[in-house]
């Protein structure tokens, strides 16, 4: 399994509060989630400050599944490497949206939808519940998580109906949310989880971990074609008229 | 119930052979199918040479719903329509995707995919069945809707999982596709129906005509309001830190 | 529309607590608010010790939504009633499953799941998250809906995925709750709606009650037809061998 | 991984017909597909007429996926196994129901449904077209599926929307069916799929074969536990009354 985690990694160089936090970015902690859970798995990280984002064609190209951490410049991602990553998933690549990436040109493309929801910082507690026990992503996750202080997060979020929603959380400060969702979009599949702000100790709580890399494993690509095209076969039964002229003859 | 019925209107202008069958257009049939169905209804057509296309904001802001017919020229229509379009849905309008819209700019913003499918046009016979004949779009459809000829479309569509499934086509040439179907987008609804190539007289069909009618109700905006905005609201509840400051400083 | 509402009718005249709060049962409040939204409503009710429970053959036929309320006594409910409710909604009748009703016979059977769920008494605060404003079963309803006690509900709660879930319930407690939710069932529609514990005064609140009604609204029936056959038709191409002998003789 | 075959095995006893193209039973034939395919899997085989129908406690117990064939005797299955295997697979178990099993006591059990449809045998054509490429069940299976002979199925089937529609086929005599589909319930996972009428070879069909044992596969447990019960936790949080005394005295 071929892991390409993006950062961002802005937070980290900026402000000492969430350096002290993630001393090496939140990629760094990220990967190590991943290689501590998947045996085998090849993990690098591309970051925004990178040429392309670190994120070339021959690099989405090398990936099965993909990782977005982003939070304060979703607009310096150039719109070229947010198509290439949305056509990644349509031609099978998994695709990882983590917390604030809510609002990410990748994950936006491929839902269609605002991304918006209800948020405030104010060291409160989530508890996330654990909706199906059986799914590969929750597979040793207990009954539910908590986090003794995350950003808050509140519904109404505004994303397509998932195919697979398998947590929500609660605040102490009084709102819920779906916070673990996937959906299937071309051959890809798409998997939003919701915690990790970069001021929290988040990504090293062990059970966080241990979602993001069942995440990883569930949405790696099983396959990877480009579906763009529209065919135009024979008819595999006879048709009155198989030689038809079509009138589109565009202009 | 106020409607707008865009019409590409090109392939009607420039052939003969479409326009015998729809010699108003194809927006003057389906808007008729409109009235027919929906007593009060108000109705009227955009098309694509018009300034906008015939889609001004100020029309986008007056329509309930919105049935989209494009064939040739998807790529003349405006990003700033389709986006426009696109809003409008997630802020509650109804989109009714007719045929070859199914490349339309405002559909694939909307669906995140490639909206592929097979196709072939060999005058042959196209059976529609009738998945939930209780459901407000099939109320007065019989079990299964014949169409002498048409164009053939087959699966794999590219689409995101529909919320509901209402019409599985069967295929004189062999192939199967999911007709109709229906997306929530945001406070929108889409609706996806698949007859009516410009060559054969489709929408003159009686029951196809009364679909389309019920299409547009089912999807019409029951209410309309802007929420791409992500508020930053007061905890409802008590919590450790009501004034913190926030790291997010745009750069 | 036909509204029959079924209410156990044992807490209130069994507990002095439950018989103040709805002096003339549960029922009467439920019709009430029907009444009071749905102008030309024809409510009745029924109740657990009436004969076949007030749900007769003729009765169930004569419905068009039926309410669910039941508790302590769901096996009391004989299994032919809670069949010929099933079938009801097979052919069309919508069914709203109210509170304790996830553990009644008609919803276990049209669900297939458990129906169990973590609760809890201790009059603590509910407050349910409107997640799709633009539905007609949320018409008029806020942003979120406070319940000051409630009876606590907990995920998981065991039934299918559902085709809507459209409100999300905090707890005072610490635990979630999808709270509103609907599948198809047949030609009918289930809707389960969480809220309306015996001791406290729920059903009077006013955006409770516009709930319970626009979930009958949604659910009512729109026909009614017994699909339990396995017809045998004759193709509708030509195929190879339409005589053929089947194998199958009933032993 | 450890299957369990379920046959009811009457007409390879009655009917030559059958017996030619069965000699073993169909079940004999599923499980060498499944041990094709799956390499390591403990298969064992179950028949109607055995005690308990093969299918004791400590058999459903000890497996991890059953396949369910069963045609003309479905009434004859008790329904103490009916429930058993329901509860089973609520428990994590996964089940594969396969053809005429659409009838059988555990699947309708579990959908809560008819599970009526159209047939008509007349050795037709049916083509199956793959819907999600990249699906597990649907490792290695082409774009399209073709046999010479079988029985229709044809829609309208009464089942609820499954969470996974992965094949829909095409009959040459004029009708589609959904034929793979998948649906969550409880902590198991239930597949439907379609082909395999005992008149014809169709289980050693090499695609179908393959289809057969992913099905298996992707539907076996990979958790158990009995989640019937409704507990009554203590608060994670603080409430208002936590010693509450509760109404519910059940008469």
């Amino acid at each position: 399994m071929r892991v390409t985690v993006f950062n961002e990694y802005l937070h980290e160089l900026e402000d000492e509060r969430v350096a002290r936090v993630y001393p090496g970015g939140i990629h760094e902690t990220l990967e190590a989630a991943i290689e501590d859970h998947v045996p085998g798995a090849i993990v690098r990280s591309a970051t925004l400050r990178e040429p392309e984002h670190g994120l070339p064609q021959a690099v989405v190209d090398d990936t099965d599944v993909m990782l977005w951490w982003g939070h304060k410049a979703h607009g310096d991602v150039s719109d070229a490497v947010a198509e290439r990553v949305q056509r990644a998933v349509l031609d099978g690549m998994g695709l990882v949206v983590l917390h604030s990436g809510h609002l990410s040109k990748p994950f936006l493309r491929l839902m269609g939808t605002h991304g918006s929801l209800k948020w405030r910082e104010a060291d409160e507690k989530e508890r996330l519940w654990n909706l199906q026990p059986a799914h590969p992503i929750l597979e040793g996750v207990p009954d539910h998580v908590e986090l003794e202080q995350e950003e808050m997060y509140g519904e109404r979020f505004d994303v397509p109906e998932p195919d697979e929603l398998l947590m929500i959380s609660w605040f102490q400060g009084g709102e819920v949310f779906r916070s673990l969702m996937t959906w299937r979009r071309g051959l890809g599949r798409v998997v939003y989880f919701r915690p990790g702000h970069e001021t929290y100790p988040t990504y090293h709580d062990p059970v966080v971990r241990r979602i993001v890399a069942n995440c990883s494993t569930y949405a790696a690509a099983r396959m990877r074609r480009d579906d763009s095209a529209c065919p135009n076969p024979a008819a595999l039964e006879s048709v009155p008229n198989p030689g038809k002229e079509h009138v589109l003859k565009r202009s």
